[in-house]
């Protein structure tokens, strides 16, 4: 994989130019991406900007974010060829520090559960994950050092465990959505995919304009174990990737403990589909009463079903997920960060389905950082998630470094 | 003014149809607003359709909600002639339920300070205020039942006061914001306007499919009488509105008391702008970094301080806010509603300044539901804000509506 802190060291020191960097990056889609399908389109030639903290980052943008030098088709025919008139804000906010939007990734239709044609680059028979299939895709293939998804269920950090690459679902609202196209807008979360913990820091510290978010580090992570068993089980393999991470970090000085979660996370974990699929239908109105027939089928019945909802249904969704917000808060009291799987498991044979993201979604509903750490290994990629409190994005970043290195050295 | 109830009455008996009504609609704009300037454009002749509880309503659209069958502008030059690809969910919502999205309505570009070309139906020497500022003039001109508006301070309120119209900003998020051109995420909330408090609570139970807005009534509504001496004096004859309307709601029943607000929500309405503009900044950055010198002057100038924020400047602000919401719950345990002024005062002499919305902002960022009920009188329309608890849109319309009858046999 491409480092951003390995490219921006190179051009600090003189030995790489902004432009060059970029042209690599051209270089590598041309050279890998018909074998994996991540990248949908790339920018127009243009100059490279040459200064700014992220000069020389070429960042793939996942196509349901407004660019407005290449089309926005949200992974639908609905919206073939569309061409926003503004870049979305956090398009805005890289090109401000330098870096180079430059491809379009691909997304699964609106960010949902149908497939996109992206395969996985450690095996082509296996899914990417989604619904940020090319951004996590284009970033593990090391075509690009960076790159932006977002997570509604679980469609930043499953991709990443899938695809064996670092990734960030900030705190809610940490980034801006303006000019993303909408699923859910009390979950709908941009998150960032790299080479390592520290890329994905250093990015979101400069992103957010937060430079704590990079330099925070609590000296003896408490970490709490948790394996959320209202989820259901994750594979065998899963659980020994977590366990044997949790061993890592405590022999590299951290404090493990159990963690089960009471009761109200359950019912919030179980109110995530109602809240997301009760603003889905509202955002996804005009191409659900207009173009219905031209949806994908996963995604028509999910609209389908999602008709039947009603606003006291939803209410009462709202404040299962309050209660638990207000508990995961108390909880955070003593732990630094929650420790779980990021995935059911490694990433499903065949192309028909993303995935699931059943441990993913109640950290979406609480808002809440987590980070996905690649555990190294034989076989595809497994990854284990960093939970840290609302807010608080540099100390989920800070315990997932450590827990990098301590992998590393194990 | 066209009533939307009487309209829907009409339907119903069968002295009206549909079609007749929205090509009334036409024609009433057509006729009228050459002196106005209200409406942008009107939509394509389309089939009316005929069934549905809003079948017959022509809706004007403030034009930075987005229409697949108008261009939407923004009231700047830098949108020029944009056509979305999708309806905006609201709009599609209101398709849903039979109503003619038939108008896009001026607004001050982007929904800031900087003045639309509309004048105030009363008196086109005056301001019809802003940023809503054709949505609330059309419906004051008797050219439109119904008309959407957004408010991030006071854009929905402040125009009605000084148009004459009821108006309600509902409850944070209670409507969908997915296709409006975002000014500040965390306080954008679309608004109706209407000729009676019953039909804009009609329209809302409508649009957000919760009858329970129309039907609730508190019996001896219990009132506070709140004048936000942080935000300064209203005008002489603003007082008098709010007291005459006081004594009105007494006589029918009401108990009114005064309330004096805590300090802690004269650091909240302080601390709007730092909100506003930090997610402004980012919201509006493809503008300001692509055509900074297109941006109308007032935009311009509060966009070229807000680069100044800092991160921790609206975590601050935020606290505030959050510490003010805690309160005001607890305030709203014993008083149905609060009373307070809608404006400074009349609308403003000329069309350099859409007035100021300082009698406004607390209860945007607050996420409250808001209502302006027009006082009757000589001269330019006053109106009064009656202010419920976030959640019960119900109670504030309950309550106006009480008001507005109160006001009316007085």
């Amino acid at each position: 994989m491409i480092s951003l802190l390995d490219i921006r060291t190179r051009i600090a020191d003189g030995t790489l130019s902004a432009a060059d960097s970029v042209r690599a990056a051209r270089e590598r889609i041309a050279a890998r991406d018909a074998r994996i399908g991540a990248v949908l389109r790339t920018a127009p030639e243009a100059a490279v900007p040459d200064t700014g903290p992220l000069a020389g980052i070429a960042v793939g943008i996942k196509d349901i974010i407004d660019t407005a030098d290449m089309a926005t088709e949200c992974g639908s025919a609905i919206h073939a060829g569309w061409r926003p008139r503004a870049d979305a804000a956090i398009v805005s906010r890289l090109r401000a520090l330098g870096a180079v939007p430059l491809a379009k990734t691909a997304t699964t239709a609106f960010a949902g559960l149908d497939p996109a044609a992206t395969v996985n680059p450690h095996d082509p028979d296996h899914t990417p994950g989604g619904s940020s299939s090319g951004s996590a895709a284009s970033v593990a293939a090391g075509m690009l050092p960076l790159a932006l998804g977002t997570q509604t269920g679980g469609s930043v950090i499953r991709p990443a465990a899938f695809c064996g690459v670092a990734a960030i679902k900030p705190s809610f609202r940490l980034l801006p959505t303006v000019g993303v196209k909408t699923f859910s807008w009390a979950l709908d979360t941009v998150g960032l995919f790299g080479a390592s913990v520290a890329d994905i820091a250093h990015a979101l510290a400069l992103i957010a304009d937060r430079p704590g978010i990079e330099t925070a580090a609590p000296e003896r992570p408490r970490l709490a174990l948790c394996l959320q068993d209202f989820a259901g089980s994750p594979d065998a393999d899963a659980l020994v990737a977590l366990e044997r991470t949790a061993r890592a970090a405590e022999r590299a000085g951290a404090s493990v403990r159990d963690l089960v979660l009471p009761e109200p996370f359950a019912r919030a974990w179980a109110a995530h589909p109602t809240v997301q699929d009760f603003e889905a239908r509202q955002a996804l109105a005009w191409e659900y009463a207009e173009h219905r027939d031209a949806l994908p089928p996963v995604l028509r019945g999910q609209l389908d079903r999602a008709q039947d909802l009603s606003a006291a249904d939803y209410d009462g969704a709202r404040r299962e997920a309050h209660r638990a917000r207000r508990l995961l808060k108390e909880l955070f009291s003593d732990v630094d960060a929650i420790l779980t799987v990021s995935s059911v498991g490694r990433a499903p044979h065949g192309l028909g389905s993303t995935g699931d993201a059943r441990f993913n979604r109640l950290w979406t509903l609480m808002g809440v950082p987590c980070v996905n750490v690649p555990v190294p290994g034989d076989g595809l990629p497994l990854g284990v998630q960093v939970i840290a409190r609302f807010g608080d994005d540099g100390r989920a970043l800070a315990v997932a470094r450590a827990i990098e290195g301590a992998l590393a050295s194990a």
